[in-house]
This record gives C-alpha cells, structure tokens and sequence, in this order.
C-alpha cells in the first residue's frame, strides 16, 4: 500500500540514495536527492502563476476537498497511531482540527477580505502635483517550503497549518516530510494529490519530499526560486534554517516555531483561594501528551511561603505517582532523560521523578524545585526540556518575580494565576511579560491552541524567528504575502478585489475608509 | 549655534573619538563611541515601557508637535542646502512633505484602528472543551535603529517616514545621523527633543548618534535591546546592516529599502501614439533631483524598430542637451562617473553623454543604448547607477522583453507605457512583473511617491530586504509591531482597544465580523 518514495507534482519519483525508516515501523523510505529538490521547486515555480490566478473559488474547494480526504482517511490515524505512539483518541481529535484548519482557510480564501485591499482614487485638481490613481493588495510570494512537527503529525505536518495557509495564499508547497512519521507523510500526501486532481488544480502545487539529511534541508531552503520557509520544531533544526535562509544571495524569510517554556506565574491570592486546583490543572497540563507541547508548562513562579509550599508539595506527590508516557521517539527520550539528569545534577535543584517503572522510550515525569538565584546563574534551567516536566521556582519576593521576569526569553505563552486583587496588585507583570510572549492567559493552562482570528501562535526568539507571524489561526496566512501597489491602472487589468464595482464584496479601504460598497 | 554632537535621551554628551566633517561644510561632528550607543539604546529600552503606555493623543501631539517644528524651521533647509546642494524648492517641497508623513501617522495614531484588534469571544457551551475569550491587538516591537538616507536629508532621515513610523507605533527611535548632511540631522534631532520635552514624552524616546564608523552602525544593530532597524540607502550597507542583524543570538529584522533601476516598458501602440511624449517624460524623470531618487527610471525596453529608434533619438537629443548637476557628494559623483565610464566601456553599449561642461560633484547626464544579449550577459548593466542615466534595451520581440522581465531582480517599480490594445495584447507583462516589483505604474513614471494608505514603496530583494514591508505610508507602522493575544483576560486588566465596551471606537474584527460596535 505504501510506495515509500518522494512525490515531485504529484508524482512518485525514484531515488538512488538510500533509504530510511522510522523507528518504530519496519517500511522504508527512499531519501530524496538535491536532483528532487531542484524539479520539486522548478515544478512549484512553473505552477505559480496559473496557481494564483485561479479564482478564489477554485483554491478554496482544493482545500475542502483536502479536508474531506484527511478527514475520511483511517489509515492516516492507524499510520500516525503506530509511528508516533500517540493515542488514538489524541489522533482523532487532531484529524477533526486538521480539517478543521483547512475549511477556516477555505472560508478566509473564498470571503476574499484577508487581501488587505487599500484604494485611494485620483484627485486630478490637487496642487502641485495631481494624485495619481494608487491601489493595493496582497498577492502570494511564490514557492514555499513546509518542515511538519513531530509532535503534531496531522495538524502541524504535510497538510497542516503551515501547508493550508500557503495554499490559501496562493503559494505552490513543498513539503519536507518528517523522518519520524514517513507514513503519516505520504499517506497525507496522496490525499493532496488526489484533491488536487479533483478539484483542477496543477499538479506542480505539491510536493512531498523524504530525507533525514541536513544537506538536502539546505538545499530546499536554499534554492533560488523559494521565497518562504515555515517550520516547527527545534531550536537547533529552525536556527540552522533561518541561518541558511540569512546568507542566501536573496534572504527569504523562514517562520520557525521553535518552542518555549511557557512560565506560569501563580499569585499569592490565588494561591491562597485555589492552590490544590492550579495544582491539579498544572500537573494535568503537563502531563498531556507526555509534555510533547510546544506550550508545555515548563516553569513554574511563586513566592516561596507556607501556601507555596503546599502547593508544591501536591505538585511533587501528583508527579510521584504519574504514569510513564511513551514519546514520539526514542531519541527524544534519550534526550528528555539525559536533559532530566542535567538538570538534577545542578547544585540547589531538587528532582522528583515519577515512582513507576518505564519501559522502552517511555519518559519519567519529573519535577524540579529550585530558587531564582539559581535559575538565573545556570542557562539551562530556563531553556525548554521537551517531555512531561516542569520546573518550579521559589522567588523571595514578588520584585524577584518581576526581575525573573525581566530575564526571560522570548516565549510562546506566559500565564498568570491570579485573584482581582492579585492582577490589581502585581499589575507590573503583565506588563513585563506583554514584551515577552506572543499569548498571555489568566487563570488558564496555556496547552490547547485555538484555531481562530484571535489566536497569535508565536512570539519573540527563541519561541520563534519572526514574532510578527503566527502559525496557527487565520493570520497565519499573512507570511506567505505582500503587497502590490497598481498605480493608473485601467480597470480590465486590475484584480478583480481592486476594481471599481467590487465584484467580490470584500471589505477595502476607500480614500482612507473602510468599507464593503464600490467605489 | 550647531553644537556637534551626538545627542543620547535628548542630552548632547561629550565624545574622545575624533569628528568629522560633511565634505561641502567646515563645521565639525564628534564621532558616537559604542558606550553612546550602549548609552542610547539601555535609554531607549527604559523609556520603552512608559512610551508605549502613554494614551493614543499623547503620542499623537507628540508627532503634531514635532511636524510643526519642522515645518517652522527654515534654519533646517538652509543647512540642507548647504550640505546636500540641493535646490531650495525641492528642499522646501521635501519638508512639506516630511510634515505631512508625521501628521498622517499623528491621524492613525488617534484613529487607532491600525492596532487590528481582533476578538473571540468565550463559548462556554462548545464542546468537546469550552472555548475560552481570547483578544488580539499589535503592540510595539521594542527600540528601532533609523539609518537615513542620504538623497532625501529631511523626508528620509531624522524625522522621516521610519521615526515618524516606529514613534506612531510606540517604539523609542535611536537615528544613525547620516555623515553626508550632519548639521540637518542636528537641527531636527533638536526639533524632536522640543517636542518630546513640550508634549510630556520621556526623553530615552529619542537619540541621534553622529558617526561615520562601520563598527558603530554594527554595535547599534547588534545591541541585544535593539528589536528592528530602517534603513534607506546602498545595498552594500543595506546588506551589512541585515547580514550583521541575521548573526545576533536574537535576530531582529532589518528593513532595508535599497533602491532599484525601475524598468519602463514601452510597448509599440504608445510608441505611436506618443513616442515623443513618453521619452520627453522619461528624461524629466531621469533627471529630476539629478537621478538620485529610488525609483529613478534606469532601464528602458522597448521592440526595436523603426518608432523605437525615433524614440530613442529623441530621448538621445535631450541627453546632448541636459544640463549638469551637482550631486549630495563627491563620493557619489565620482561612483557615478566610475560606473558610467565602466558600462560605456562594454562592446555592443552606445553611450551618450551631456555635453554640457561640468564643474566639481556635478554629474553629466548619460544615456545607454545596447539590447537584451547584452543586457543578460552582464549584470551590471541591470544594476543600479546611482545618478541622472537610464539604459536603453532594444529588444528583438516580445516574447524577448518576456525574458529579460523574467531575469530581473527584486524592484521598487515597473511602468509600462501601453495602449488599452497593447495592454490587453501584452497582458502576460503585467503577471510577470507583479511577482517582481512593489508598484506598477501605467502610463505614467515611477518618480513621485504618494504617502497614503494604498502606497507600497518596497519590493522583492534586492529593492528590499523585506518584501512584506513599505517604508512609504500608512502601512510603514506595521514594521515595528507585532501581535499579542491575551486569552481569558478581565476587562480591567486588558488594552483599551480590547474592552467590550470598544473606547477608542476602532474597528475590530469580532467573532468573525468587522465591526466598531461593542461587545
């Protein structure tokens, strides 16, 4: 059933260099070659233009049909199921969301009002100089390449997030498939190709590329007729992107999500009112998915009082006694244990690990309990520990919280536990950390990522490379555009979202006004 | 009455580096050392946070105090003057237009819509889980680093379009005063600091460092509380700057607007109705402020025949005749002349030089005939030559204008002179170009940038380093935000422009809809 090769325009392509498997799984995957990158980009180039031409219609029903097929396909789930270890309910739920983001894309490609239309008409009589007539919008920027997560093989993977906003777009996508979920990839895939060819749409818009070599990642990103990169994983992995990108002869920009350790600030009063409960949720939080979250909980603030205490305590008793979890590979669990053992080797850190006993790439919970002082003398202790562990940190003072604050990098999310009193009195902190992250919530876990207008999935480096971008909900569409100015243009040549009557009822900015009537 | 110094949170501070002076100007500037920009930006980064918080009106005074200063200054054009040698009239233009840059962002500003806000309001009945109440708005990136340009001493530096920008944005500004024209740098820092002192604003908002060394343009970009830099100028500092910004533990981004040659198509039905229109028109643009505008006309394409040649003669005659004028430096003077002399010296390019006499700094206008073999067998006549000159390809066909449109570089603009029945018979040019150019014109000429909303003054590298971004227009602010989402937050503890009751009266998008109402 799997054929286990790269897919240039919609076709399998043969290879001579190799191949791979997943761990977990026995089928292997013939690495693709620079000479697959090179027709991948070409094909996605020469598709381009047509792509982008096509109604808006057209582009939005490849994506519903691309949801329908992912939404239908069971052998997806069993795929991802036996390559990641993930849960089948977990699994379930990411079908329904990756579909779920395909048709919010759909509806935003079809609405037509995300072009960010702008028109200011001649004034002829102006002095001294007549204004011309000037009119602009977004268009695509052109090929694009896609490095799916780990963590998400569905939602975040060859038709995740990032492919469904390049499309919605207008871009042509190449995606580079994840050496961890190869099935998953092609399985995906083949539901692309197959919409694709449903809906009328070229067969050079999609690529699918298999490798685990550094090299070949370069030469994607590197390619003269790329203009985008998004990618979700490691620090490590997204910088040596971003850096390829830099010192290209045109820089492209790369959308890297890179993750954070998303701290939790719980409040005195809070603490006081509901401490067991933020407890409760915390463990909870990051537990879920064994701690494989880009938003996973991975430091924890409060002043070290008695209340502290206790709520430390239930955290370390709930971490005793929390099951093993099996990781996405076992790799990353030899990392997660090694990380563990860094940290619990540090001077004035104390380890709790989970008492059951763990089998084959499952990873131990762990907790760790340390003082600011610490925190900000050892790097480590701030920086991400991918799997289920949190860190917590006994402050002296709430101006100690603030000066962590203040120290932090740039994260994905912050959270603050907080009574009304507590937000009036510590209002400083939300300030502080407005400048830190891309998402703050109050009274909430920051795991469980709305798909919707609202939602910023980013933040400032290291969370990610360019926190003016989102890669989850509508806005995500924006880094795969930009503007065009069309200055006297007759109306036939236009777009249709700049002419006159309006045709495609978008909202526009008329003379500085917003509004949906023609001109 | 000039004092000659750097200027750090509105203070003049003493210097031991050495000065220098503009070549045309006795006057002295004491080199900024990197402890002034360490000084500038740890100023900046402390006011930051009080800057950011102060109400839409203050900010928007602020920039209404500084464009009357400007305006009122005539001791700012008669400095220029003296510096830049350029006319007085274009230099009194120039300052109405810088005015009017900082009084439109002072409109948006109070406007505040440009802030996107957008909101999803709480579904607690959704399942399988709740959907919590989550808000959006842009708020500012943190310290901005100007680097003006030289061709344009008051619209494009101290209190140009990037400080009116990032200060309408919320974003401290520290200026890198250009070396070319110090003393105007020097009197509109001191209109800014007026302002800042007058309307209430923290003086860490604004510093002006004088300094003609690579290395202190790199510690300012490098300074780890730096989060985005402007810039206008060569793509070989332009480059410098993103390359130097890229290397960062954190990089930030740069925008660098670095000029282009601007092709104008000539397509043969505008030949015949108005061959000698266009190129009387074309020469006014060549010419105008000597050549040294971004999007001054350097590369002309047209099908070779008959009307073409005709074209070309007339184009040739007002060439013999230009006038000589005086450039912003010797330096560039002397770049203008080495790049004429290296172009006229490639077998198959016929070169036309003014014949007029010129004196010291002054350029002869010159003229460039060759065809598109040419063209494409050596880069620089494709390249950008600083100064009053075009170069004119005679192309075989159309399907050869095709070609080279599709070999160009990243431009600022591309103008095509046609007929509706060229238009529509030489369609695909418009397609082509779209994904080359920031602005496309019709019948017109690409000198002349409006500031308005729909204006997109940037383009694909190298025009810019940033083809999302403008540098001209409304649409600049958004360079120096980013989003943040705040998720389950109380009313009292969110922006203003979050709040149900909607305050500022801006327009957001809610659950879905754009809209001014409340909640």
């Amino acid at each position: 059933m799997l054929i286990g090769k790269s897919f240039v325009a919609g076709e399998p392509v043969d290879a001579a260099e190799g191949s791979f498997s997943a761990g977990r799984e026995a089928a292997r995957f013939e690495e693709a070659s620079t000479g697959h990158v090179d027709r991948a980009v070409d094909a996605a180039d020469r598709a381009f233009d047509s792509y982008r031409h096509l109604p808006a219609d057209m582009r939005a029903s490849f994506l519903d049909r691309i949801a329908a097929g992912i939404e239908a396909s069971d052998d997806l789930i069993a795929a991802a199921h036996a390559e990641t270890a993930l849960p089948l309910p977990r699994l379930t739920g990411e079908r329904a969301r990756t579909a779920g983001q395909l048709r919010i894309f759909a509806t935003l490609v079809r609405d037509g009002s995300w072009v960010d239309a702008r028109i200011d008409r001649a004034v002829p009589v102006r002095t001294p100089l007549p204004r011309p007539d000037i009119r602009r919008m977004l268009i695509p920027v052109g090929p694009v390449a896609v490095f799916g997560a780990s963590n998400f093989p569905l939602a975040f993977s060859v038709a995740g997030g990032d492919t469904a906003s390049a499309f919605a777009a207008g871009c042509p996508v190449i995606v580079k498939a994840h050496p961890a979920h190869p099935a998953t990839c092609e399985i995906a895939a083949r539901v692309i190709i197959a919409a694709a060819d449903a809906t009328g749409i070229p067969s050079g818009v999609f690529s699918l590329l298999h490798s685990t070599r550094a090299d070949i990642a370069r030469a994607l990103v590197q390619h003269p007729r790329l203009k985008a990169v998004g990618f979700t994983g490691s620090l490590r992995a997204g910088r040596a992107l971003f850096d390829a990108a830099a010192v290209r002869p045109e820089p492209i920009p790369v959308y890297a999500e890179m993750g954070s350790v998303n701290p939790v600030f719980v409040l005195p009063g809070a603490l006081a009112e509901r401490g067991a409960a933020i407890a409760d949720g915390l463990k909870e939080a990051v537990m879920l998915g064994v701690g494989q979250f880009c938003t996973n909980p991975g430091l924890v603030l409060g002043i070290g009082d008695e209340r502290f205490d206790d709520f430390v305590q239930r955290l370390d008793a709930h971490m005793r006694a929390a099951p093993p979890g099996t990781m996405l590979t076992a790799a990353m669990c030899q990392s997660y244990e090694t990380g563990a053992r860094r940290l619990s080797g540090i001077a004035g850190v104390a380890t709790t690990r989970s008492e059951a006993v763990a089998q084959d790439a499952q990873a131990l919970p762990s907790l760790f309990v340390t003082d600011a002082a610490i925190l900000l003398s050892h790097q480590e202790v701030s920086e991400e520990l991918f799997g289920p562990s949190t860190v917590v940190i006994r402050c002296g003072s709430i101006d100690e919280i603030y000066g962590v604050a203040r120290q932090l990098q740039g994260q994905l999310t912050a959270t603050i536990h907080g009574t009304p009193a507590d937000l009036e009195e510590y209002a400083p902190l939300v300030s502080i950390l407005e400048n830190k992250v891309g998402r703050l919530i109050v009274n909430g876990f920051p795991t469980g990522v709305e798909v919707c207008p609202s939602m910023h999935h980013g933040g400032p480096y290291p969370a990610t490379t360019d926190p003016r971008s989102t890669s989850v909900g509508t806005a995500a569409i924006h880094r795969f555009a930009r503007p065009v100015a069309y200055q006297n243009f007759p109306s036939s040549l236009l777009p249709l979202e700049l002419r006159d009557e309006n045709p495609r009822k978008i909202w526009r900015l008329i003379d500085g006004e917003l509004t949906k009537d023609s001109c």
